[in-house]
């Protein structure tokens, strides 16, 4: 079967065996498959990523950098067979999504840049007819934006800020807004991302150049000491610093869930001074991703909006490329068994 | 009166005018008054302090370094006059200790390394015949140890690791012991300051270079995954980091009562593959003070074997150099009437 495979930092098309589903698995037919952020920072960190998982303990975290690892993990797929003395929640035929059940960075399962992929039979979720593919194929990541929110254990009508409107921020912003956060802050340099940020749900949203985002908070009858939530979700050196010297007075807290894959400066006297909590998360759990394809399907999560292209397998490398430009594109699908037509 | 007065980064006896109480305040005599770990700080780092204080907004903490500031926020003292209008808690010659509620490092306000100084007289708390002056002085190192154990919101008989013994450590150590913490890991370099964490309250106690205070915790039949809260009480650069690649899987509060003065690296990576909480905490509340007072004054926290030696005021400079070694002395107490004696 035809797939996509990162090797050392490259991406190439590549023929590998379609895999066999053993006992407890099923084969599907991967119809669309998101590309994940984590995706572009594996390609360019994967090293760094595996490092810091080895030194935290985390050897499920530990594939080969230098093999072929086909990668994928936000995905709507048709099953095609199940392993044998195994059944489903579904029929032959019928579309599914799940937790990525068998590794998101694998050396030796193929994710979601391949034609097919196996699963645990056991975890996946049936997608209803009236779900539409490529949101079914949103369900994970629009999971890790409820996980955040949950982390952040709202109270009611509490005031949020993100900053960073990609992917992360936007699901953070629409799980804010069905989970009944108040006044809801979004920063983004680039416009169509702020753009998706009001579509989401933001209330106000702002080019941190232009307007702080916690003036804007202010300007929405924000008083010091109030309970406020900040979210990270751009990820980068010097965002978690950022967050700790713009948050208020005091005990702010600060939930991060961009993913700075380097060595990163914190001034802890800022943290002190105002009592931060910083809540580092990952991932959902479940019950979470369960919870978003349920949000998904009647309606209360709309991702539909930061889905703005699709490529066929042979297009996923121009993707990545064309993907550090936040003015062309938010989420792009790769459809394995479509022609390209980015 | 005489005092000892910290300009530019040097201790020196001065002679001051006494403050006169005007109404709302009283005089009080110092009877003792800790050397905090934040006053050695200030000597070294006042300058960084300051800066961090105005880039987060604090313009409550922002004194002039190069002119006299006498420290002193830890003390017991005798009430000797009322400004006008103006009653107290207690009568003449009795003793009281108090918030440092003019401030920890002003220009303006003399501290406890002093024979005299001014308080917000509705802000003193009586000291009751039966606590020793010393004890009374302890109230606000220990106060903070409480904040603390209480900023982690510790669910019952949870298991903790203090790392550092200073203190900090110790107060949190007794705090924790008191709050109904299960088995309590401490871990600091020095034999002295060990034996100080066992008779606080501490289960365990080891030196991190025989024994990782994590492993401590296992060999206490820890499962990864159960509940923990890893405490900072070192702070210096770097010992975020090291709590953060320490703490286990998954979901470790890690609250930050030590407080590093400069700039910081961090693996934010570390955080979030165990999806680690940090919390920073500054000083306490008026009721955390009062609390500590009371558990002092009923025996339930019983602070006297930190308090290792004594000093006139001639003697301040002195200790200052002799704090910084753990085996020598844990709390110096300053007594400004008495001869020097350490």
């Amino acid at each position: 079967m035809r797939a996509v495979a990162a090797r050392s930092g490259e991406l190439r098309l590549v023929d590998v065996d379609r895999p066999e589903p053993v006992e407890g698995e099923a084969l599907v037919r991967v119809l669309a498959c998101g590309i994940c952020g984590s995706d572009l920072h594996f390609m360019q960190f994967g090293e760094e990523m595996m490092r810091a998982s080895r030194e935290s303990g985390n050897a499920q975290f530990a594939p080969d950098f230098s093999s072929d690892i086909i990668m994928g993990h936000e995905f709507c797929c048709e099953v095609v067979a199940y392993g044998p003395n195994t059944t489903g929640p579904v029929g032959i035929g019928d579309r599914i999504t799940s937790v990525p059940s068998r590794g998101a960075y694998s050396n030796t399962y193929p994710g979601g840049y391949s034609e097919y992929m196996v699963l645990d039979a056991a975890m996946m979720l049936p997608v209803q007819d009236s779900v539409p593919t490529e949101h079914a194929a949103t369900t994970e990541p629009m999971a890790v934006g409820l996980h955040a929110v949950r982390a952040a254990k709202l109270t009611a009508g509490e005031p949020t800020v993100v900053y960073g409107c990609g992917p992360v921020g936007l699901a953070t912003i629409a799980s804010l807004r069905n989970e009944g956060a108040g006044t809801i802050i979004a920063s983004d340099f680039s416009p169509r991302r702020r753009e998706l940020a009001g579509i989401l749900g933001a209330d106000i949203v702002v080019d941190p150049r232009e307007t702080p985002p916690i003036a804007a908070l202010q300007e929405q009858g924000y008083q010091p000491g109030q309970d406020v939530v900040l979210f990270d979700a751009i990820g980068v050196r010097g965002t978690i610093a950022m967050l700790m010297r713009e948050a208020p007075q005091r005990g702010a807290r600060c939930v991060i869930v961009g993913v700075c894959m380097q060595e990163d400066t914190i001034v802890p006297m800022a943290g002190i001074e105002k009592e931060i909590q910083l809540k580092f998360v990952l991932g959902y759990t479940p019950d979470e991703f369960a919870e978003t394809l349920a949000n998904i399907t009647d309606g209360s999560i709309d991702s539909n909006p930061i889905i703005t292209g699709r490529v066929g397998l042979d297009g996923v490398a121009q993707a990545f490329q064309t993907l550090g430009d936040p003015e062309e594109h938010c989420k792009i699908m790769v459809t394995p068994h479509e022609p390209n037509s980015l």
